[in-house]
């Protein structure tokens, strides 16, 4: 008889997004007048930018046309992708990354949620606390967890502490770990990890013969000279780690999906003979197996942020969320209450007043003054106690909401 | 230390397309003024519909303007696009299928490649023998197979030889499985499978408590009033089929990028403390945890095909190339050849003269008449002594191809 993937079982029934949603349609229900502002969910609002519009137009337009039509593309992406990426993004910080170490899709949740196929079951899975879901989700779907305990934490995973006492930087493991998630720019806090805390990351991982997956999706937020943009920045990087971007927070792309993912080959794992395989490989055979490409018309769209033009319009939508953060972040300090982040990320992540439960704060906030956020504790149990707000509404409604929170939030 | 997923060392180092690839390359560098016709790779040249390209530049146009901009959009696909699919082919069959039992993807190789991972380890699979590689591959990589042996099967894998002994319909088979892919209309051979035949299906499945993977991805290619179009036609089904659909073929989607799956929720597995567990929750998981939802652009292009006169222009580029099939048909009957398949579905299956090895009759076709194909053998061993032809060529070369074959090739 056929038999279910039994990991699944494991997961808690409710999903984070979905229990917000249900408790926003309850509340708009019982009043259908409140002017609700969502400040929750990490989506953006602003157009694309022109370029990319423009971009999609031709393409759509080419295939409209035999001679310029498009059929199956290269799995891995269009080589002018590619290059445009690994030229920006790469060469010109100096970074060494050949062509086919690039693997465009159709998002980071695909990537970081399937990257964890090619890794044996027998890895020991390191998390920041609190971080992005997807990540631990998609090992404990695959069976490199255990049940989930009473504590919230899942049996045999290393989850890596992060908050206002270690300023948001985790200390190394003190167990042995194999593949290590870091998220940087930090959703859902918005910090970012310093060079010198990453070259420990990339020290440890050197040394355990360990593989970092670093998902910087949020790069392009990082305003900070000094904090590095990609994990090949730091020294001997490309030997251990795996990087993930995306333009869904870059250049609008929430519901266009494109990102991509690097793999250098320098990057390996043991096989059960002993041999080094390269974990670039294996995420090729992955990637034309169970993938057929990113759309050509998006491939496009994403290139055109590029072009100088493309440059300045992407800065200029990224200025656009930050001014919002800023907005957030110096309302939240002059209503008393504590937040960091939003400097280098469009996430601004506060301390609940009153070490609140994050829930009973999203009810507050709610139902107080209908403003819709995120409660930590959905990002790990190291999120409890704390509670996200977004940059990426429109300015209007983010100085609306900040201007409720400073007149009219009991705390 | 990281280890590897071990399972992808089981699979062959080179991958079929890869193949042909280098053969065709190879030939090229050494004769660069052949002009060479490729009929091989199943991917279409045709632009897409007119309504598919208005549609897309209105909503590329909706991405530039803040009121209308789309960003996340329901992982499982917008509304608009799945009860255009629900309705024309579903309840205007007779169909009964619910709203949230379609899953929109971004085409049919993901989802038939990701679909095995909701299902247990511990369930024995089979195969259609020759098929579409994705299904077994996916498997592999997952673990529920063993090792690959000398005569080309993988081990603990069922497979069900189709070919002109027995009409391209396999039989049941002998031992108890619990995943049965059936690919209907059939690539490579290009045939179908009769009601009474699926009925037989149907009722194994239920009697065993199997789940059929019913790829309908060319269902749009079906030309006999009498063929089954979806596998719910079949009394039973809906507590035992999952079915996957394309827009690849289906509209030239190749490169744009499109699919769907359904699952009725009355399909279930076994959980480990004995309940069922339905298989259309496990994929809502995956695809919300792994997946972001297809682009919003591609979805509306995807919806223009359910116009009146989407309809008409879809049906305007399925007559197109299935005189290209004509063509090649009966090309081959007049050249001496025996084919198969071509009536309903793209896709010609010939049987090589004089029993050739399909890689000889390859390098025979390229050497001879210049012309691409695919070899059987590359879709599983009882495609040896096959080669596939497609019809997705565009007329004039289809026509020189066939002259070709007529008129110069040596039988």
């Amino acid at each position: 008889m056929a038999t279910i993937n039994q990991n699944y079982q494991k997961l808690p029934g409710c999903y984070l997004f979905a229990e917000i949603a249900r408790r926003v349609a309850a509340y708009k229900e019982a009043h259908p007048e409140a002017d609700i502002i969502r400040l929750g969910i990490g989506d953006v609002t602003q157009p694309l930018p022109q370029v990319c519009i423009d971009a999609m137009h031709k393409a759509v337009d080419e295939m409209a046309h035999q001679e310029t039509f498009r059929g199956y593309g290269p799995e891995q992406g269009y080589p002018f992708l590619i290059e445009a990426i690994r030229e920006h993004n790469y060469t010109k910080r100096g970074i060494q990354i050949a062509s086919d170490e690039i693997f465009v899709s159709d998002g980071s949740k695909s990537d970081t949620g399937n990257i964890q196929e090619i890794f044996g079951l027998d890895n020991k899975v390191a998390i920041t606390d609190p971080v992005y879901p997807v990540y631990l989700d998609t090992n404990v779907m695959a069976g490199r967890t255990g049940e989930m305990q009473e504590n919230g934490y899942f049996a045999g995973v290393t989850y890596l502490p992060s908050n206002a006492d270690n300023g948001f930087t985790p200390d190394l493991p003190k167990e042995h770990v194999d593949m290590i998630y870091l998220c940087c720019p930090n959703n859902p806090t918005g910090t970012t990890l310093s060079r010198e805390a990453l070259t420990k990351w990339v020290n440890y991982a050197k040394e355990n013969d360990a593989v970092i997956l670093f998902d910087a999706a949020y790069a392009a937020y990082i305003s900070e000279p000094e904090v590095p943009r990609s994990i090949y920045e730091i020294p001997g990087a490309t030997d251990c780690a795996i990087e993930f971007r995306s333009f869904s927070k870059t250049a609008g792309f929430t519901g266009t999906r494109c990102g991509y993912t690097v793999i250098p080959k320098t990057v390996t794992g043991k096989a059960a003979d002993g041999s080094r395989v390269r974990f670039r490989d294996l995420w090729n055979r992955r990637h034309t197996t169970k993938f057929n490409g990113t759309a050509y018309i998006v491939q496009r769209g994403a290139a055109a942020i590029y072009t100088d033009e493309g440059q300045a319009q992407i800065k200029e939508l990224i200025s656009y969320y930050m001014e919002n953060a800023r907005i957030i972040r110096e309302g939240l300090k002059s209503a008393g209450i504590t937040a960091y982040g939003g400097i280098n990320a469009p996430y601004i992540w506060l301390k609940t007043p009153n070490d609140m439960p994050s829930w009973d704060f999203f009810d507050k906030l709610l139902t107080e003054v209908n403003i819709v956020g995120t409660p930590g504790a959905g990002f790990g149990p190291c999120g409890e106690g704390y509670f996200r707000l977004t940059s990426f509404g429109d300015r209007e409604n983010t100085k609306r909401a900040v201007e409720r929170i400073k007149t009219q939030l009991h705390i």
